[in-house]
Order: C-alpha cells, then structure tokens, then sequence
C-alpha cells in the first residue's frame, strides 16, 4: 500500500495489522505465529509486538504476546468523541426494562456494523454482543436502517459490491430486493428483521439523529422469535423503540 | 523513544500517540491541531492522519479529521480474548436488576482500572461510564480489589510510585493507609469505598477468578450514597455481590 502511497506510513499499517490478527481464536501469539498470521517477516512482527509491549498494549512472558486492558484505550477516543452513547444508555435500559428484552445501538463501519453500547435483556443468560463486535450490515435492522441513511451514491456503490451471503434461508440475497426493502426502511423510518441474520431472532431498528436530522447511529430491540411474535414485534416493540429513538435524538440536539 | 531503544518503531509510536489525542474535547482534529496536541511536527501528523484514513480509522471533510468507527476494532482482539465477559454480562444484568443499581466489571492497566463491561441502573439518567472508560485504581472499589491480587512486588512498586491525589475529603492519599486496607481487602475478599472517588457515590467490588484461582477481573456494584447507606452496602450488596463473583468465576471454569 505505502509503495503506491508515499503519504501512507508502512510500519504503522503492519502495526495495526499485527495488532488486530489477535482474537478469541488467537489470543496470545508467539513472533513465528504473528508473522504466519498476518503475512509479515519474523523480524518485523518482533519489533512491532515490543513495540506494543513497550506501549503498554501487549504483555509477554518472553514466549508469547497477549493484548493488554491498555487496547481499549484506543476505541476510546472515538466513543467518548460520541455526542450520543451516554445518554443513550439510561434510556435503553429503560427499553429494555420495559420490553424484556436486549437494546443495542450501532454505527457503520464500511458494510458492518459495529456496536457502541447494548444492554443486556433480563433473565438472558445467553452469550451477548457487546461494545465492539461487528456484524454484516446488510441482514440486521440496525445495518438496514444505516445503510437507508447512506447518500445515494455511496448506498449505490455499497448494492454494486457487499457479498449477500445466505446466512440462514430468510436471508435476503438479492441486491434489488434488498434495495426495495431499504427504501421501504427509508420512508417508515424503521427497520424490522425475521430471522435473516440468525434464525429465531427477530429485530427492530430505528434512527437516532442529531441536530441536523442526519443519521448518527441506529438503535434496536431483539428478541427470541420463540417468545416474541412478529406482530408484537411490530404492534408492541415499535412503536415504543421509535419514541426511544425520538427521545435519545431530543437529548443529543439539547447538548448544544 | 526509539532512539535508546532499536526494537521500538518511532512511527508506530507516533501513531499511536496521536490517535489516542483524539477526546471529548478534541474529536475532530486539523493536522495543525493534531501537531499541536502532540508534539509532533505537522509533516509528520498529516503522514499518520492520511494512514489513518487509508486504514478506515479516521475521515477527513478535507480540513479536519474525525475517528471513525473503526478504532473499535483495536479494542475487539482483547475484548474477544477475554474468556469471562460475554458470560459475566447476564449475571450482571440480574445483580443491577436486584439491587437496581448499576454492575460493572474492570480489569487493571498500569495504575487503572479499565471498564470492560458495565449495566446501568434502571431508571438513572445520569451518565454513565461505560467499556474502555478509565479511572484511577486506588480510589475505587475495584482498582482496590485489583491491586490487592498484585504480587507482593508489583503492589510494592505501585504504592512507592502512585500519586494518591485527594479526589475528595474521603479520599485515602496515604500509602501506608493505602497498603493497610488492602491488605484487609485481599483477607477478606471484598472491597467497600465510601465516596473516596466521587462524593456521593459507594461501591463495592469483588474478585473474578479464573479456573486456577488468579484473579481476572473486578466486578462492581455502585450507589448513590441517598438511596444505599454503607450498612445496607456491606450486609445486603455485599452477599449478592460475592454470590455473583463466584457464580461468574464458576462459569469461566466450566469453559475449560
């Protein structure tokens, strides 16, 4: 990249790629394992991970690195630059109180969506999402409603290039259908999922939005299909996440 | 940096450095603020701005760049690396819905606990801190619970060096003091701190322990000091806080 770019800095590109090969699958790597990870010499993924060692991001017992608490401190910046997730939080868990269920919101990164704050539902004792995790925008309500707010031109090139992959078999795949359906999202002003992404989860996404009326995240309710009907979904969730929605947005414009 | 040491990468460094410029305060930088909120020269800030920008973590309208959502995912590798926060989050959920007050979970970086999850209280509308937030360890229930399963020699270290500054007129700034209660908190397995970071507010904290009985992380219940008085902190938060830690720990140990 750096070679077609002289503005572009090699060395801080491998970094961030060394530093984001670690996950639940590799939590802890050896030099020889970054290197195979991420494609870079043996040399080069030593002194970058000493270099997150001596940064405080990275510990090592001499063998293997393992990422530090120090990490979080990154993403940090760009949540507390957010004019919106705190006080968004008192009022999801508000929502999520009332309907029993998670409330989650989101931004988009690209063709994912990424999430800056959720609420856990009550009594659920299944594994959740969490700040940070990353879904495929196009079979989730809060991925829908971002990507009815893109302008035309960047929703056009997004249709032309996301991979729709079948992830379960309600899972819209068809560009032109998905293009219909986002525009529907659009002029209601929310998005309602059945089991496209998971099955037996449904969804209901709304806008949050600034001063300005522009789009700054989207906020949902989820729910086991298995205890929540699609019509309640519809008749009982909506209609309370869109007045959730409109007070988050109400607060956001009172900051300034 | 880099000069006394031939491992370190100066840019990377630099990168670094600069992204985490980005705050509340400062969420949309020029390269000349950046420069100034730095140090670095403003040739050398727009190299790491443009980087930035290529790897999807900052946009530009062209004078100011801003963080995107993607410096999330330099926080993810250690979040997804974590074996207990996905599973503590339920157990939290039930603990804030029970006490009806907020649930957090940090671990320590340095002389800092890092929040790496949190509930807020039903019904508060206050903000909230909330994943990847920072706050001093000594005067917080969990920073106490972190740094009393240091090594005798790390918690030495820390105590000769850590600045105890007066946050409020409860709180402890004497290291002898300091070293006393958390020896008392390592005994008997919980921490109680009564306004000693924020007037008003009381917490209590316990460990979460791996499958070999090391401690991972802290897990917390805070209070407005109005509505919980410190009896009702120790005889009636403190039991179900404990109960909570160890239903947590238990859970991390099933997993291996």
């Amino acid at each position: 990249m750096s070679r077609e770019d002289p503005d572009v800095i090699d060395s801080v590109e491998k970094a961030f790629r060394l530093l984001q090969s670690f996950s639940a699958e590799r939590p802890a790597m050896t030099v020889s394992s970054a290197a195979a990870a991420t494609g870079l010499t043996r040399a080069t993924a030593r002194r970058i991970l000493l270099t997150l060692q001596r940064l405080g991001f990275a510990e090592t017992d001499g063998r293997e690195f393992r990422l530090t608490a120090g990490v979080l401190r990154l993403g940090y910046g760009y949540l507390a630059a957010l004019p919106f997730w705190e006080h968004a939080q008192p009022h999801m868990r508000a929502l999520s109180d009332e309907l029993r269920e998670a409330s989650s919101m989101a931004t988009l990164d690209g063709g994912e969506i990424v999430y800056v704050a959720r609420v856990p539902a009550p009594r659920s004792m299944s594994i959740t999402l969490n700040v940070g995790s990353r879904l495929p925008a196009y079979p989730t309500s809060m991925g829908r409603v971002l990507l009815a707010a893109l302008p035309d031109d960047e929703l056009r090139s997004y249709l032309d290039t996301a991979e729709l992959r079948r992830l379960t078999p309600h899972t819209t795949t068809d560009a032109g259908k998905l293009r219909a359906e986002l525009r529907r999202v659009r002029e209601q002003g929310y998005a309602v999922v059945d089991g496209e992404r998971e099955e037996g989860v449904r969804s209901a996404a709304a806008p949050v939005r600034g001063s300005g009326g522009q789009v700054l995240a989207a906020l949902n309710v989820s729910a086991n299909a298995a205890r929540v009907t699609l019509d309640e979904l519809r008749d009982v969730f909506v209609p309370r996440l869109l007045e959730t929605a409109e007070a988050i947005s109400r607060d956001i414009a009172g900051l300034h």
